[in-house]
């Protein structure tokens, strides 16, 4: 299966409602980053660019210019294009290694899915309203659910958003819902916020959250939290698999791997948890 | 042994020579990343970065506000600090994939490292004047030396340099030289530009440059080009280690070691090579 079927917008540009706090070359910058590193897009020209972010073409090209003297991209003189350079290699490896979380749940990915055979998912709250995919791990076995390291969806959406939002305060998630709302993705989603909010007090209390078609159609999740020592979740593993497979005992066992997992990732980061819960 | 005493500045911002090919915010966006991504930097307020990359306090905080909102950079609103931000995990992984000789050369570095317990390294050449630690594998063993990935040098520094301007057009590097001469960083350094180019041809029909303490005190490099098939050097590996445990038959199975890797690596991304060299 592919991934373009999962498609939503990257970053909403939420900058340009504060014009007076944002650098605008940055953005542009920003945007030929997430542009050019994107899955099926090679090198590409100066024209292709600015056509595809939308900038102003001098603008680009003084970006672009920018950019490949620091190295974040590459311009081959040959064929005129741009590529992602290779100082963001290493700026990915600094943050990694910022970001002990990070490197330790990624790590452990493997092992959900030796255990679960679904496809798992690092993901982690970006800003207010969304979260991204930072990491995956898919099964050997096919058919399996494919997704993109790098997409980004609504603070709400699926197995994961429950999770972000059962552990938020409540009056966070209030305040998320009036931003981005409960989008209707598909027939099963929950639009209604008593519902929702009802939903994240199950969540809260069994420590897991399941979507089955929730967000995208023919796809369950099931997501765990990695709660940090505030009870917070800044990650949320899931695993995702075609919603026609799924089955009580499946959702059973995939929970009771995913939890061990999340139990040593905390205990190895954080210390030994309190035997409770 | 520690790689502080081998620091060169990171890249020295050439575009301000040219203010109108320029977006004057990228580059402040450029050097926010490369400070916070520092091995020796956690977390920053906006003060500290402001002052530590001389820019205006105000354009920093715009420009960080910006690299937020893109989740290049992230936000601590209890510590007020910034620091390297989960999309650069993305962006790098992206840019190793586009990289094939990248991911094949990094993954082969311990190979060299186990059959001669020096450290090794990857070098690339990210504009017209320098290179920079793209990757590296040390060796289990202590003491060794430790370099410091995404450093970066002048391109006609040390062993690796010579890799770089060995299979340069003669022209090209006569205006290398030009731009950034031959400093003296060592009383062995090679600081008469006859006696460099004497010296890359050596490197040319040998296949491999030698560098004992020319460009630091106490320090050896064995480095050896990945030559693509218009035999460039992109790319250079290097061998490092104790300048005073270096012994000419060390050199020689260092250099077979890593010219037997890089030929596997020239193999397997350009195809077959032809038995001859």
């Amino acid at each position: 299966m592919e991934s373009s079927g999962m498609s939503h917008n990257n970053f909403s540009n939420k900058t340009s409602k504060t014009p007076e706090y944002t650098a605008p070359a940055v953005t542009v910058a920003a945007n030929v980053l997430r542009y050019l590193s994107g899955h099926r897009v090679g090198p590409r020209s100066l024209a292709d660019i600015s056509d595809a972010i939308g900038a102003n073409r001098s603008t680009c090209y003084r970006v672009l210019h920018t950019l490949r003297a620091n190295a974040l991209v590459s311009y081959n003189p040959s064929t005129k294009q741009y590529s992602v350079g290779p100082y963001l290699i290493v700026l990915g490896e600094r943050a990694k290694e910022s970001t002990e979380l990070y490197t330790v749940i990624a790590d452990r990915l493997g092992d959900i899915v030796e255990s679960t055979k679904l496809t798992a998912v690092l993901a982690q709250r970006v800003n207010n309203d969304e979260f991204i995919y930072l990491s995956k791990n898919e099964p050997h076995e096919h058919p399996h659910i494919s997704v993109m390291v790098g997409q980004s969806f609504p603070l709400t959406a699926g197995s994961h958003g429950k999770c972000f939002l059962a552990w938020m305060e409540p009056k966070e998630v209030r305040k998320v819902l009036r931003r981005i709302g409960l989008p209707r993705y598909t027939e099963r989603s929950i639009t209604d916020p008593d519902q929702y909010l009802a939903e994240l007090n199950k969540v809260r209390e069994v420590g897991y959250a399941v979507s089955i078609e929730e967000h995208f159609p023919g796809i369950f999740g099931i997501a765990v939290p990695i709660l940090d020592p505030k009870a917070h979740a800044e990650y949320v593993i899931t695993s995702i698999g075609m919603a026609n497979l799924v089955t009580p005992s499946i959702i059973q066992s995939t929970v009771s791997a995913m939890t061990r997992v999340a139990n040593q990732i905390i205990a190895q980061v954080y210390g030994p948890i309190n035997v409770k819960s």
